[in-house]
């Protein structure tokens, strides 16, 4: 035996805090490029602003974690416990929302300093002998931040957006997808009674739970996402103007906010359509045969219905994402923005583009699967009191971390919200034929 | 044979005439304590005037009927199918919801002569050989209508409750139940594979459709609903002070109207709760037996979560009630309120009180079922388009037309919907044993 | 000596109770006309139901003279009091404005019995020896039922508006001016030091106090009111969409709501403006020479500043209005609209239509004048309270009584405010010449 | 002849680039304790982020100088133009204001080289041989740069404010007053026909003109302005809960947003009162001499009338202020807050503290002198576009630089607005004795 004798539990440890600090740096990565006052922007009430993720981020582990297993710790600031707490009322009181954008103190030099102050911690907590709840609540807070990872993007995206200078947060060109070689086909699904829901190996949030049964009709999925060039015939088509494709609430709201494309989609003085990216305004042009995205749910229903299709269930997108691996144009990719199809990635008996690119919106309202519990105390806060008014996406989007996603995953908005990457897969009622 | 030969379908469009007479005689009726100005009111956004609701029925059947099908049909008024139009963009512009308030004009007497106009009119149409497209679409303005009555006891009820007089509308004392022989206790259920939607027989609207095949795992009911006894335990036990219990948004709007108790719960100076109803403000200690009603579905999923509970979803509703006869404390009743339950009315094997009394709202949010096909044209507007941000509620109440109700019934109400008869029917997953 | 000898008390009490009797059948009169369901109709923030008019004016008279002077004075109902209480908070709470279109109890019919019965004892009041401040208080209350009397045109125009049917009120024809055989010229005031406020003989409000001394420049008046024709004119030189001719509030009010017109202005498929009267609509091509009215301050302040000009101040308009007699197109002429200059009732020499057609807008904001004193008690709730974010308006329009005003009188409305008769009259500052 | 021959027009030039220079580097001495983070929060709709105060201020200088005088000139950037533009219409659309929160880009340090950039070309400008509409701009630009100061030390109060976290602008302690040696009484004025407004030497703004002549009542004034413990008094009184004591719209935002003492005051859990300052929070016990401030108009209507008096006209003020020298508790003294009198730095038979410590609200709604005049051009839009709806403040505040303010100022702020440094002085008309 070796000089460093490493049990399978340390082992397991020292590759969590591998992964801890690999998340963390992320998260420092995708800020680097920003200012601390574009950090200090918040431009809509579902955006917060970027210091505000970086800290409360931070907060996260110190509440759940330094906390209650951490003896000693010392706290970074008296007062951040209850600072950057975001919506755990069993925590106590909290900040409203649109404070955030008042929080110039602490600076954001304080803010990174409470992230070693914390990370230095959980590095402390993993070197003794951490109990299996210390390390699920590490991986759960490490989720928890790659999921604010993808809040980064996409409030710096509006932050920008709002900016009437509309600056680019990133320089590098939009790296080229390879075309459409194939058109869009249809892919065929027998249904049946399934099982929905994670499996239980490795890291899933508590809304994946139960794996229950459903029973599904036949069914079929467009091999690939509704692309920008469908959705520009669907406003060319005057789909924002017929509400006969409308829900109700969708057309009252097309009516209230005056849509006529989706989000960040301007219309330049010569007539054609400029798209504000990351990158700054590019030509629709050159988006053509990317993903449409940035769709509310109404928009994406209303397109569906508009190609006489409809939006698939989860469950439905859970069975075809069960037969593909997890790999797409994700975080890491560094696109930043939904590509084209890549030549030969996809097999064409499966459905291509399901992980990253854009979030899918289904029509499953989200709801508790059958047999859910929420986590007593505070952590039961984190996803079911929002099964209300919302609906399910799946898949991930191109500012979604890789090791993130998995075909269970449900994503979740109200049916109203633009901000995110959101798109639209088709689906239709399979035939008896 | 006799005198007079009916062939089965003359008997049947004689039937038909008949049901047609009673459903429109019992929105006289139920109009018939009111005065021109009673009917002018329209005291929420969500209720609309009584009048309005007289002719708007009236106008459905001349829309859908009597235009398109009666030769010769000479229209009472040339305003009128712009004017009394709710919600059918397809067939052109209608007035502002909240404009119905000023229409003075036309005259009560009016619509009633617009009344009898059309009744006249689809008296006409049934002497005829009439299509089964047209007995079908007289069925669905009969249904509709009655839809109308359930809204014009709500609507009315609202308006006398905002009037500072707080007027009755009726005058005979509120029938007793005869109190609770039984406690409440737990029906067990075994789930599997069932059959939910409506069979086929009878008249059912298009969102009862498909039939379709779902999974449910084992699970009980309460054999009745939440009584008002109940509830004021919950209040008294802090409920409504208390987050964890509530849904996000449904503590957003506990906070935002300052709810504390049902709509219609009023503390008095002595610290009593008296209950607003058609019969004026009663003692909440002469209902304490009687189930809950005038809740939000924030309000029924908070409660249940107190009790350790859940809702019911709308198939495990479902399948209990197609167990028990369509019977109950419905609109004939003349109760006009919740009872408590009857003596002996209730099989203790089978759930009690499913039908009449109070809607029950479900944790189902309110979408499509798998091949559901709205109606082409205007009647493809009726339900297909609400399909987002409601939920389900199940078996009528104390102010739905008997006649009306049935087991694969979908009412959808938005979650902080609280003027309907509404209330809780507890649930709870099943046992393993 | 005569059987009957009256005393010059008893004479004045008789010719008051006349004076009393006058009025309230000119409020019978103008509600002759409507029905119970129209006078349930409120159609905006600003205004109330008819029948709540009755009603107020009536408990006017019954809060302030008969429960306090009235001996055994036995009240219609118990909760009049504070039911048709609208704004005196030192009499306790009542019911929040936009609830009065709930009253469908007391029926009309039963404010009638209450006008009875008030009236009743009022004229009990007077057949005794009543006091000084009694005949005060029912000449205030006479006053105040004319002011209502007012409200009471404008409100049922607002009504009936905004009924899609549009229905009118009076089906007269509107009576026609005689031309404008004149144009409108400027009329020279000299300014100096000036007598502003009520004299003292007659009825005056209490913000009409104390008569104080003003300086004035030298200032010009025009001789008419602003007509429609021209009106017509600043909207067709895009004067609603330059912002330099309007305040900021203005501006910003203008953007807000769309205004493109005066309210009641209607362009009609052809492109020609109708306008909606209390006869219906009337092409404007018929009113091109009446004042026009159902402006804003800010419409009126910025056609102002583009003819170049300004608004008077109430003190120059009182100067001005000294010096002619009270008489034009009032409430009593029956045109219940605007009318054209009549042919010879202008001296050249002084200002015409200063007394009726439109409700002049003055640059002066509402404050009290030096020495200004609010009555003690609930009745110095009356005026005082108000004088805030309001503009002075002077000489009353084709809706007020002729009874009612006065040179010295100051009516006052917010800035925003269109649905009162409100026009323009241009004024100048003098030249030194 | 020296080296150095100086014309007197020379001469003048040197004297106001030094100003200039003075002016500017108090602005960059107010914004120095601030980070970038400061400087982006906007935390109510009155406010601007400080940052935008830096550039628009120099935007000012750039548009209304060097771009239509200085030949050649290079703007800094070219859409800072329409950037930094506040309200002026007639130089184009702008960003609504409250977008100026989302200007991250320009950083702080651009806007300081853009503050350089133009600070250069002044310097240029003043170096050529200006001429007098040159030199007016730039005194124009001073006294609007020396507005944004006192805005800049409003706006980071508010915000600080916002910040839960409350942090302290200033660390400094509060000078002392030297307590309140004599009591507060009353001066008289015997009034007559006095004149007002700016005399016409040395700077005055466009609504400071005409000088013109205004016929006055013999009046009172207070000698002091109405301290903390005399305000505390009026809360104890109740006069937050009596409406007899309010305006009828103030009454309704007491209601609407639940005042119950000044802005910045806090009721702390052992139920005394903390104020927050530029210092952070300061028991009340420390500040009880000090003139009360952070009012709006009402309250300080309500308490006047809760005091038996009334709030002074802008005349009688101006009057009363003609009287003695402009000096007092400024910007300057670094105290930024109002500070109790100072031992012996009042004349007994004069009125102190009128310049300094807080602006005063008068009853003066705020209007157009007699032949007023806006300048013509974008520069017309500085103050006559806001002449309604406003409330005349006097005598300037803590944070008002002392070369500001003079007796003929005239501020303005809408009767609700709380987030200057607003006070009361007590008024009350002349008794003939």
């Amino acid at each position: 035996m070796g000089i460093l004798e490493v049990t399978p539990v340390q082992a397991c440890h020292a590759q969590l805090a591998q992964r801890f600090q690999a998340v963390r740096k992320m998260t420092d990565a995708l800020s680097e490029r920003l200012t601390p006052e574009d950090m200090m922007v918040q431009s809509c009430p579902e955006a917060s602003p970027v210091k505000w993720h970086l800290a409360h981020t931070t907060w996260f582990f110190e509440t759940f974690l330094l906390r209650p297993y951490l003896p000693g710790y010392q706290s970074y600031h008296p007062d951040f416990h209850w600072l950057f707490n975001s919506y755990y009322k069993s925590l106590g009181n909290h900040p409203e929302k649109q404070l955030r954008a008042s929080f110039s103190r602490p600076s954001l030099e304080q803010v990174r300093a409470y992230r070693q102050h914390v990370e230095h911690g959980i590095g402390q907590l993993l070197a003794t002998d951490a109990s299996t709840e210390i390390c699920d609540r590490i991986e759960l807070g490490m989720h928890h931040e790659q999921q604010h990872q993808e809040l980064i993007a996409t409030d710096i995206k509006h932050a920008f957006w709002s900016n009437p200078l509309q600056p680019a947060c990133e320089q590098s060109p939009l790296p080229a997808g390879a075309g459409t070689t194939e058109t869009r086909h249809w892919l065929d699904y027998a249904g049946g009674l399934v099982e929905i829901g994670h499996r239980g190996d490795g890291f899933a949030f508590d809304n994946e739970f139960s794996r229950h049964q459903v029973f599904l009709g036949p069914f079929r999925l467009a091999s690939h996402p509704v692309t920008c060039a469908e959705y520009r015939d669907f406003i060319q088509d005057k789909g924002y103007q017929r509400p006969e494709l409308w829900l109700s609430d969708g057309w009252d709201t097309v009516q209230a906010l005056d849509w006529r494309a989706p989000l960040y989609w301007h219309r330049n003085p010569s007539g054609r359509w400029d798209v504000f990216t990351l990158r700054g305004l590019i030509p629709l042009d050159g988006l053509l045969d990317t993903p449409v995205c940035h769709l509310s749910y109404y928009e994406a229903d209303a397109c569906a219905r508009w190609a006489g299709c409809r939006l698939p269930s989860e469950f439905e997108w859970e069975l075809a994402a069960n037969a593909v691996p997890v790999s797409g144009n994700l975080l890491e990719s560094g696109a930043l923005h939904p590509l084209a199809p890549q030549r030969g990635d996809s097999d064409p008996c499966q459905a291509a583009q399901l992980f990253g690119d854009v979030w899918e919106w289904t029509r499953s309202p989200y709801v508790a699967y059958p047999g859910y519990r929420p986590a007593p105390g505070a952590l039961g806060e984190y996803n079911g009191k929002f099964m209300c008014n919302q609906f399910v996406l799946r898949g991930g989007s191109a500012v979604t971390p890789a090791s993130h996603i998995r075909a269970s995953y449900r994503n979740f908005f109200a049916p109203g919200t633009r901000w995110q990457f959101s798109g639209i897969r088709l689906a239709a009622d399979g035939g008896a034929a």
